[in-house]
């Protein structure tokens, strides 16, 4: 299991099936990176200068849409899962 | 529905019909991006260094002006809607 | 009606006559951009990290210079306005 | 009156008459950028992260050394001004 | 012993083997950076501008995943260890 | 006489005479820039963002150690000196 | 005597003796920089938004490793040493 570290999440990319307005399949190579995922982990949240600990509004199993190009890809048991900050998530779809 | 985070906003694109001076009707290519939106969510406002969560200004509804290429595009259902900070937003049309 | 967010400020640009030393009328490509202007609208204010909100020192009304370059040109129902960061404005002309 | 803003000053210029070693006193254009200059005008102080108003130490009437290519130069009423933020200012001639 | 500093922590890396999709185990110039370790020694945490001290989440014998390139190479005694700062700490694998 | 605003001194310049390995003592255009200098005034220190002024470590008279090339030089009443925040001095000769 | 200002440390360098893996020692030109100091003196800390005073971690006489390139030479009486910041220190040996 990992266990991301303060304001961090785990997810898992979630393909979104891309056609082209002509209703082609893309191959994979030409699509844009996906940029939609699943909350496998969240932290604990950031500590403020006060002291106090922000809970994450982001949890577990929340879908999200996240920045392009945002966190780190990381292999883990075979998986692949992308390490972002809550920062870096644009809006959970609910 | 797509839920922002913090002090983020989704809009929609509001097109505003350009003509040039001549009166001729622009296409689309010839255009300048458009700054003008309509806010369907909001976010929870952003939290301060002492805990509190800071409200923000612009509610569901709002007609915004904002930030040329400010935001991320995001195509969610077949709808296309860009994800703002609040602080991108320079006015509220009231 | 244009409600600025924030610490923000929308002016009225005030054309200033600027002649060359030898009394020679400038046309208008020769000049530089304008650095005086009229507040039309003030934002709430900016929020301090104790939650707190500042009033802004420039009101509705108030002559301003500001600093060149600065702010975001806006069209709204036909005129020409400028939205700038109260920390743009240099000075109030009393 | 030009009133400042915040933490800002409004000065004149102090032109320090310049020769070389060899006691030719330099044409303007070969003197560096004047470096002294007397408060016109104080701001009212900049704010705090507590809300508090901080009290500007330089006051009208001081004399100054202020760093070389700092402010924006403002033309008010056939005057010529600077506009500088307190923390350029290097010292206060006493 | 090494007695990290502040929110630094020592990890010693972790060697994962790496095989191409093909079966061929890599020679070591053709692997990508590890990015696993184990924690040996912790920092006393970082000291919030209220005087606080926070402890790390990170404790001696975590297995973690940490960004490429951060840290610092250190030889001690014979061997190689990395110092990182806790917020190049991606996950804790628990 | 200089009063150096917030956490500014004003020092001069201390000429150290430098020789090489070999006793030759350097021209001056070959020399490295000074590093130490005499403290002739320190300002009344920086303010917290809880309003509170702290003193400077740094007192008239003490013989410090500066960054090179940091400050601003400056000529008042035919002396040169240098104006330095108080961050730019290393240490104090004791 | 040297007196560090505010976080900062002097250190004495300690050559280590490096050897190439054949057992080869290397002449000076040819090794890295030091990375391993002995504390000489230690500043009186830093002091936080709040007014207090952080003591060092790092105390006189302690062995440290330190970033490489950090930090400022000085030659004091004859001797070298190097002026850092505490937050340039990675680890106590102890």
């Amino acid at each position: 299991m990992l266990k991301p570290l303060g304001d961090r999440i785990v997810i898992e990319l979630i393909e979104v099936e891309e056609k082209t307005s002509s209703g082609i399949v893309l191959p994979d190579s030409a699509k844009e990176k996906p940029q939609e995922g699943k909350v496998v982990a969240a932290g604990t949240g950031r500590v403020l200068e006060n002291g106090q600990r922000v809970d994450l509004e982001v949890k577990e199993g929340d879908r999200i849409i996240f920045s392009k190009y945002a966190g780190t890809e990381v292999k883990y048991e075979g998986n692949e899962y992308l390490i972002l900050r809550e920062t870096d998530v644009l809006a959970i779809i609910g």
